[in-house]
C-alpha cells in the first residue's frame, strides 16, 4: 500500500490519528521536502516521533525516482508525507497515476492545507477565485502571467490567495552550469517582497487588476503558535515586516461582507482606514445597477 | 481557552493528534450538528472515543445560545467540533468574535475539509473558481442566484465545486406552524438530483453557463473508505446512482490539463466519450486567439 499523508501546517502532532497509526505500519517513510516546510518540526524531530527513519524526498527524487519510491509497496507499506494536504500540487497525482498502473493501492490521508487554512482570516472560503504563486523575480525573470488571474478573480468580486515562493535546495546558476552540487541557503519570500512585486507589475500593466490602495490581509505562519494575521493596503503591507516564514496573502475582491469585515478589523494598525479602503475598493468593478427588464408592447 | 477544533472527513481517527490532545483535557465538548455530518462515527463512538461527553450543538444553540458554549471559557476549556475544517461556515467566525470579545484566548487546531480535500479527483485546487450551494428545490422555491456564480467562474475558465444540500433536524412546514418539536428524518442530496436542478435551471435561464454535455464529477463519501469519483456529463450524471451520503459535485471549466484529464478518465464510464465532452467543452468561452499588436507608423 502506498499511503499518502497530509502532515497538516505546522506542528508534528498535526497529523491524524489515522495519519500516525499508516506511518508507524510502514517500511519505508518519504517526506516531500521541495514545495513547503513544516514549521515546527525537523526531520530529527519527526523520526523520534514517528519511531522512523525519514527519507527526505526532493523534487528529483519525485518526479523522476518515483520507481524508488513505489519499490515493493504492492508487497509493504510505504508512506509518502506531504506537508499540507496530498493534493495541493500536481507532482502527487502523477505519483498515484504511476501506482495505480502497476497495481500498487493508494491510500489518502487527508489533512488542512493553506488552500482551506486561509479561511481562519476571516474571509469566506465560497469567495475565492483561483489561486495564484508569486515567484522570486530576477534581473531577467519576471514573470506576470498571474496578473491577469488577479483581474479576472477582481471583476467578479473574489479574493485572490496568492502563495508565495520558496526555494529550498537550490542551486546557483554557476555551480548547476560547472555541475557542482552544492545548494544555496533556503529562501522564503516575505510579505513585504511580494507587494513590491504586486505593485511594480501595476505599475507595468496598468489594467487596474488593484491599487496600492487595495486590502489585502497577510498571513504569517498559519496554523504554528506565531500566527498572524495584518490587514492592510497592498502598499502598507509593501512596508510590512511579517518576521519568519512561511506567509501568504489574500488580495480581497468585493465580496467582504460587515461580519467579515469586523473580524478583518481586529487585524488592521489604523481600523478606520482600513475599512475606508474596503469600502472604496468595492466600487472597482461594481456591476451596474438593476434595471427593471422594459415592458413589452409588442 | 475555547478550541476549535476540525474533526476532518469521515473517521473518528481523522482528528489530528494536537486535535485529540485539546478534547481530552476540556470540561465541555460540543459538536457542530447542522451544517455536515461524520460519516464514519456515530455521537457515542466520539464520546467513548474521547473519553468525555459530546454536546450536540444545532443551529439555535450555536446562533443564539453561544452564551452556553461559552460559560467559563475563561476559566476551563471547552473544545467546539466541527465537521471537515472551523472555518468553512461564517457562523464559526461569529462564534470567535465573540469569544475574543470576552476574552476568552481562542485556539484553532485545522483539518481537511471538503475544500481543499476536492483535489483528490485530480483537479488542481488553484483553478477552483467560487464555491456554489445546491439547496433542495420546493414547489414555489428555486433559487438560481448560483446559476450566475457558474458561469462566472466558466467564463474564466474555472472549475464550480457545488455542495449539496443537507436537512438535518428540520421541521415540516406543519409542525413549525403548529409549534411542535418533531423533526423530519435527514435528507442528503444525491448527485443525480443536483444535476436535474442544474440542467432545470439551465432551460430556464438559457445563458449557456453549462450544458447537458459539460463535464463534471461527482465526488462521494469524500476521505471515507467507500469514498467514489464519477466522471460524465451532467445529463450522464443526472441517472446516476450515487449511494449513501455524502456528496458534492465539481462542474468543469476549460483549464483542465492532460495529465489532469488523464486522472479523471479514470472515473469515466466511457472514456473516449469522456475525453470528447472535455475537448468540445474547452471551446465554451474560449478567449480569442492572440494578434500580435499592429505596427505603429506615427
Amino acid at each position: 500500500m502506498l499511503y499518502l499523508v497530509g502532515l497538516g501546517l505546522s506542528y508534528k502532532s498535526d497529523i491524524t490519528v489515522r495519519g500516525l497509526e499508516a506511518v508507524k505500519q510502514c517500511s519505508r517513510v518519504y517526506l516531500e521536502h521541495y514545495t513547503s516546510i513544516l514549521m515546527a518540526a525537523s526531520k530529527e524531530e519527526l523520526e523520534q516521533y514517528y519511531g522512523k527513519e525519514v527519507i527526505l524526498a526532493d523534487r528529483e527524487l519525485v518526479e523522476s525516482g518515483s520507481d524508488d519510491i513505489l519499490r515493493d509497496a504492492d508487497k509493504e507499506d510505504v508512506a509518502f508525507l506531504v506537508v499540507g494536504d496530498p493534493f495541493g500540487a500536481t507532482t502527487h497525482t502523477d505519483l498515484v497515476l504511476r501506482a495505480k498502473r502497476q497495481s500498487i493501492p493508494v491510500e489518502i490521508v487527508h489533512n488542512a492545507s493553506v488552500m482551506n487554512a486561509v479561511g481562519s482570516c476571516g474571509l469566506q472560503l465560497y469567495n475565492f477565485g483561483q489561486t495564484i504563486s508569486m515567484v522570486f523575480f530576477t534581473d531577467n525573470w519576471r514573470p506576470d502571467s498571474w496578473y491577469d488571474k488577479v483581474l479576472e478573480n477582481r471583476k467578479i468580486g473574489l479574493h485572490t490567495l496568492v502563495l508565495l515562493d520558496i526555494k529550498v535546495k537550490e542551486q546557483s546558476i554557476e555551480n548547476m552550469a560547472r555541475g557542482r552540487l552544492i545548494y544555496e541557503p533556503p529562501r522564503y519570500m516575505s510579505i513585504s517582497q511580494c507587494c513590491e512585486q504586486l505593485l511594480e507589475i501595476e505599475e507595468t500593466r496598468r489594467s487596474k487588476a488593484y491599487t496600492p490602495d487595495t486590502p489585502a490581509v497577510a498571513i504569517s505562519r498559519l496554523g504554528s503558535s506565531t500566527q498572524t494575521f495584518k490587514s492592510g493596503s497592498i502598499k502598507e503591507l509593501a512596508e510590512y515586516d511579517s518576521g519568519e516564514p512561511l506567509h501568504s496573502l489574500v488580495i480581497l475582491g468585493r465580496q467582504c461582507h460587515e461580519l467579515e469585515l469586523e473580524y478583518l478589523l481586529e487585524f488592521a494598525d489604523d481600523r478606520d482606514k482600513f475599512r475606508n479602503d474596503v469600502v472604496a475598493d468595492q466600487e472597482f468593478f461594481k456591476p451596474a445597477p438593476w434595471v427593471p427588464p422594459q415592458e413589452d408592447d409588442d
